[in-house]
């Protein structure tokens, strides 16, 4: 029995809320749960310096936590100089994840930063900032073509991504905080709306896990990433 | 004619959340207008090391804003490392002025930080997070009282604070983006509930100003400190 | 009774000594009774990158302590990476309170970098600076028309500073570190030459303070600042 | 046709050289063709400080690169001031597999750093350097079991890794930097002895990959491990 | 002919000035012509960690300049973050030149810091740093004795230092920055009262030097100590 | 007696290895006994900002050692933020040395980055990084002039480095990790193929040294160096 009740292949609540941020361009309050994620497409008109003369633009994220969006206060990161490998790491996997649904050559030379900001953490904090920032930039993409500057859309897919785990044996949807810290695994799944697989990141976290039961972890994966792509369409309709 | 037509002693509306935040032992979301900023405060039962063995506590404030918080997107403090001064300027002023109405041996060795983190800013973040903070640090000591943690409740008065100017030649109270950006003066006013005062910041941003300007500014922040105050305690009943 | 037996309205003894720094465009070692601070002027040839091609030239100032300024050894802020926020704050005040009177289009597209550097610290170190900065910033600028650098002087008028407080209850002029340490409420204030307000800063310490206090504070400072004014004439003469 | 005319699912020559570091307690050379990474295992007799007390020991791990490993020179990261978020991330999965297979009471509190410093790199250093390190963290157990620091071998089973990817469509193993930078899709597989899975990291550089290619990476990836666990079985033989 | 009409073994007019900072324990303001330097004997009662128990003090200094003591206006080292490698070079000289006279057990587990801060730079600031540190050390240890801190003087004999360089083929004694800027060759010599050598530091600018040229440097270098050595006596007298 | 047995005018065994790093321009595994060092030199087809339409290269080095390249582990620079003193000492060193024997007007306005990194350390690295150094540069002025970027040899000579010391009473050359931690003076000397002096550093550790014994260590080290020479030149051959 998990502790909150669900069935093994079922999601908490997910709401995306458009337009939040009142100057950004694009934007989405994300919620899975308890866990909640706002997220801010920035447009800047300077790409960066690599792609200078290349024609193509570039997508890029940060990701950020407010200081008591946890259990416990953390300390701001800013205070120790740099941000942690763990926030690093997190936001190179949302650039990433936003970068393999965006034609970039369509996009210009420009640049869209997406902030994932957490207002609060109940586990599944990078998961629900892939699927909001989706919306936010699908959001910064429809604005510049209501000023004509750029005429295709930019974007070729969905992408929204979901963790999995092995609780107590069995392998579960959507882990939260409580499930996520007594997790035996834990794997975080990014899949597009044609169901493609962009990322895929599994550890064990206290035994090595089966081909089995890693191959019932993407299947979760996949029904749960099909319900927050169908919801990401319900939100932009 | 203000660009936000108000009257020169109108404030914007003002509104303040409570319990916004599901971790924290108090929060508030304060809105000026425009400018929202959540406040949470937090619980530490280690207090600061210089006052070990004193018997006392202490109250301390950070201060932040979201990157696109605001019209163009700002850079995050982290990615350069260390806070800027002007967000040390403002979290030494929000700490001051919530110890300025706290008990501190009331406290116990304990600390309790508060953290104003700006989700939009149009003017005024620091008055707007001064006047949400003591919500926040209300609520946290009702927490600490609920659970006998301390006996009697160190906040000795109500804090808050606003912004006046001289735009357009005219002295006008709490300034939005459009005016701060303007105005030829900008102060700051930190006055409790029985109207004492606790800071005064006052910069000529173009000309210098006279004794006679600045005693109308004065005059017009006790005015809209004793409104706020009295949403404080509407907001707390 | 103070600690240094002055009168409630008497200065320390001020002097302001000329031309110290052999290599400076303009300097000045200025001393309130045991502060001393040196104040040295340089000209670059080149503005700040923001405005460039503005017409515009700018005024910065820097601040730093020796470490054995003070009573006992103060940390070098270059071993903890970075300015202080309390150095950040006064020498963004000390900018401030020089680009009030200076005509930034007369000075041309150059900079101006006023450096303080506190040899020996007994309170009021940043109100010392402010006024032997502007002596330093008249020679720099008397310099600059020497050479036919520039036409027209720079300065619009005097600027000088003093610190105020409420010690043991009574409303005091310029406190030395005794008094500072021990104040309820500290203030300082900026004026110019002819009595315009630049900037006013006033803590409460220990009490909020009243209205009234707050005046009588304002009062004095203006009578010092006309003191220190008188000075500055005299050494430039 | 691989650049290199191997075929789909052949490594490159692997090698284990032991001991080659005078002053480490275990020590590895490890090459996967021009790749050559040094692991050395250093024992430190204190623990972290969040293992006080808990009877537990802990094994981390560091990984860099020296300048001239690559193609072109790279930028020492101490000139930058801090690990780069990819040298953070990799240290991180080394220290995880290595943990994985790790029986932490059985080490006392007592800390292992094992150090994957890349002499020459061409392409997979991460997988080289966790196939090295575990021969480096079993030559120091045996140095402390020999000293009698330890009577149990805490290693629990062999670790080892080798990446994967879809090089112009076909999925081949043990990518060398010719494929890396030109794969479609590059995965890192980490597995035990008797082939639990560790750690699983892929990400489509270019298109998303379906079930069917990861499944075929995953079988890659088994038997390249394989391979490599039997080579660490002769090595410390 | 030099630049300053000097003989080829001449000093520059050296003066040493004590008690010229009203705080510390010791000092001196040390000029070597126009370069300037504050040297402050701190006395902290605690040593360093690595001495704990071991009966034994340490001396250590420090070593900054004003941005104003040179030609240019130098940034501060503050806004680089860190001592530059020159500084932290220079402030270990110093540190090891005041130890090689000093008895540490004598002086107990306590630390004294001798801070360096050059006010004007005309080159030989390290060398005016070595011989103005050691009266203001000598004072601070007269200062402990007055006290009874420690019993027994911990100077075990004199410490100064002068450079030398090769000027337009020439062997010359105390260079000043225009003879430095251009020498071939630059050598400082820290020598004791007694004569012994405490530290040689020689390097070739333009063309390596031969054994006799070194040996001449040395000769002069020798009776410039003297000298200065000298002065100390009269100083402390 | 020395604990290596070695006569006091005694170099360890010294092995100069080429050519032992796939990609860079000139290589170098430079062993002095147990001491390994590998240099890589590195050619970058723009020279440092402040040789811009100069017409001159530079040459210039870096250092560091591996973690546990030495008996116990050392912390990496990287976590600590910054090249600490001693580093930054000891790669200054090997640039000066470097370009006092390199014709940069004949290099044309390139860099050349030597990098040093010590494998292992059992003392004299600083000495082995010089002598190794050369080797690397001169191979990657080889492989340049080969490809026709230069047309000229750029180097003027051979330089090699070496350390002395007293030890026990007496002077010694090339102390190793046991002498060097004993010794009662060190002495670095960078000598080129002509004799000439580059550097000279000596320091008393203990008791201040004499003239005599100074130029006893100088007598070993150009002994020292000459045999080094030679083996570079074999090297090369």
């Amino acid at each position: 029995m998990r502790p909150s009740k669900r069935a093994a292949d079922a999601m908490r609540d997910v709401t995306l809320e458009r337009a939040v941020a009142r100057y950004a361009e694009g934007s989405c309050l994300v919620t899975f749960g308890n866990t909640r994620v706002l997220c801010t497409a920035s447009l800047e008109e300077r790409g960066p310096p690599w792609l200078r003369g290349s024609g193509k633009g570039w997508v890029t994220a940060e990701y950020a936590m407010l200081p008591r969006a946890t259990h416990e206060r953390t300390r701001r990161e800013v205070n120790s100089g740099k941000p942690s490998g763990r926030t690093q790491e997190i936001q190179r996997l949302i650039g990433r994840s936003l970068r393999a649904v965006t034609n970039l050559p369509a996009l210009g030379e420009r640049q869209i930063t997406v902030d994932c900001d957490v207002i609060q953490a109940d586990g599944g904090t990078r998961t629900a900032s892939i699927t909001g920032a989706w919306v936010a930039l699908h959001d910064c993409f429809a604005w510049m073509r209501a000023r004509s500057i750029i005429s295709v859309d930019p974007l070729k897919d969905h992408v929204a991504a979901v963790s999995c785990g092995i609780y107590k044996g069995q392998p579960v949807l959507d882990l939260d905080y409580a499930e996520d810290s007594a997790a035996e695994t834990d794997a975080n799944f990014v899949v597009t709306g044609k169901g493609g697989i962009v990322e895929v990141q599994g550890t064990a976290e206290l035994e090595p896990f089966t081909d089995e039961q890693f191959l019932e972890l993407l299947r979760l994966a996949k029904g749960g990433v099909a319900g927050l792509v169908e919801l990401q369409r319900k939100a932009i309709a």
